[in-house]
C-alpha cells in the first residue's frame, strides 16, 4: 500500500512509540575550532558528565501504556530513538572524524556511533530509575529533548553479552580522556 | 515527500543496508505443546546453543561498503536487523508469554526481547569475527537467515556500559536453566 508512493528499494515504516523530554538540546558534542588538547578534553569530560547525570523522562503515546507491564522489574533498558534535529542529507554520508575531532582519523560510519548514518536509530543502554502510568524516568540518555522514541527493551544478558571487547586505539584514546576526569 | 502517501501519524522510513546468510530458518524458539519441564528445558538449552554457535555472514549492499572502513578494529558489533517472516498483525500485540512459555506470566511487550513490537527492529550483540570487502562475518547472531539488516554499530563501553544489571524472577528461572546445561 505504501510501497507505490516509494521507490523499488524495499522499505519499512516505522514510528514513534512515545518522546523524550529532558534538558539536552544542543545537537552533539561539537569541539568547534578548538585545538588545544587540554581545552578540548575539559570540554569533551562535561559533555559526557552531563549526559551520565541527565534524568530524561519518556512518554509513551496512549496506545502503548500496556506495553510497559513488568519492564519496571529491570533495572537497565536499551532505548531506540530517532536523532530528530538530523539533516535528512547526513544519512548520505560514508566515513567522518568521529565526535568531530580532526585528530581522529577518518572512519566509516559503521565503525561510529555518529547519529549520520543510513538509517539513524541510535540506541543507548540505561539505567531505569522508574514508571509510572506512561512516564519511564531513565538516567543516560544521550537523546535530545523531544526525540522521538522507536523501541524499548530491556537489558538481557543472553543478547546483550559483550564480554572483554577490544577496541581500536581512537575509542582507547577517548575512554583514557574521560577516565582522567578529576 | 512520502509523507503525502501515508497517515497522519509521524512516520520515518527506513532500508536495509544489507542481508543476514546463515542456516537459522525457524521463526523463533517454539516450545510447542511440551508440558514436561525438563523436556522443554532441553529444547531451549538446544536452541541457544545453537545460536550460540552460528556463524551468519552479512552482507552490505554494495554503496554502503566504504562505512565500514575501520569496524575491524572492534571485538564485538551490535547488529540492528527486522524480522521479515513476522506477520504485520503481531506488531499490534501488547503482552505476551515471553518465548511462548505459559509457565511465565504475561510481560508487557517492552519488557521483552519478543520480535513482535511496533516497531520491530531487533538488537544483537555480537562476536565480530572478520571482515572480507563487504561481508561481516559474525558469531551468535540470533537473526534468521534473508533477514534484512538496518544497521551495524560498533560496541562501546560508554554506550553500552550495564553494569551490575538486575531482572524479573522469569528471567533468573530462564537464565537458571541455561546455566544448568550440562
Amino acid at each position: 500500500m505504501e510501497e507505490e508512493c516509494l521507490s523499488t528499494v524495499e522499505t519499512f515504516i516505522i514510528r514513534p512509540v512515545g518522546y523524550v523530554s529532558n534538558d539536552l538540546t544542543a545537537m552533539t558534542f561539537d569541539p568547534g575550532e578548538e585545538d588545544d588538547p587540554e581545552i578540548r578534553k575539559q570540554r569533551f569530560q562535561a559533555h559526557q558528565a552531563k549526559i551520565r547525570n541527565t534524568i530524561s523522562t519518556i512518554t509513551v503515546l496512549p496506545e502503548f501504556e500496556d506495553l510497559l507491564s513488568g519492564l519496571d522489574a529491570f533495572s537497565h533498558v536499551v532505548i531506540l530513538y530517532w536523532p530528530h534535529l538530523l539533516p535528512q542529507d547526513r544519512r548520505l554520508l560514508k566515513k567522518i572524524h568521529p565526535m568531530g575531532r580532526k585528530d581522529i582519523p577518518l572512519q566509516g560510519i559503521f565503525a561510529t556511533r555518529s547519529p549520520a548514518r543510513p538509517n539513524p536509530i541510535l540506541i543507548s543502554t540505561v539505567r531505569l530509575l522508574g514508571i509510572r502510568n506512561r512516564r519511564i524516568r531513565v538516567k543516560g540518555l544521550e537523546s535530545l529533548d523531544k526525540s522521538p522514541v522507536i523501541d524499548i527493551k530491556p537489558v538481557i544478558s543472553i543478547y546483550d553479552k559483550n564480554e572483554n571487547p577490544t577496541f581500536p586505539d581512537w575509542i582507547r584514546m577517548v575512554q583514557a580522556e574521560l577516565d582522567s576526569e578529576a
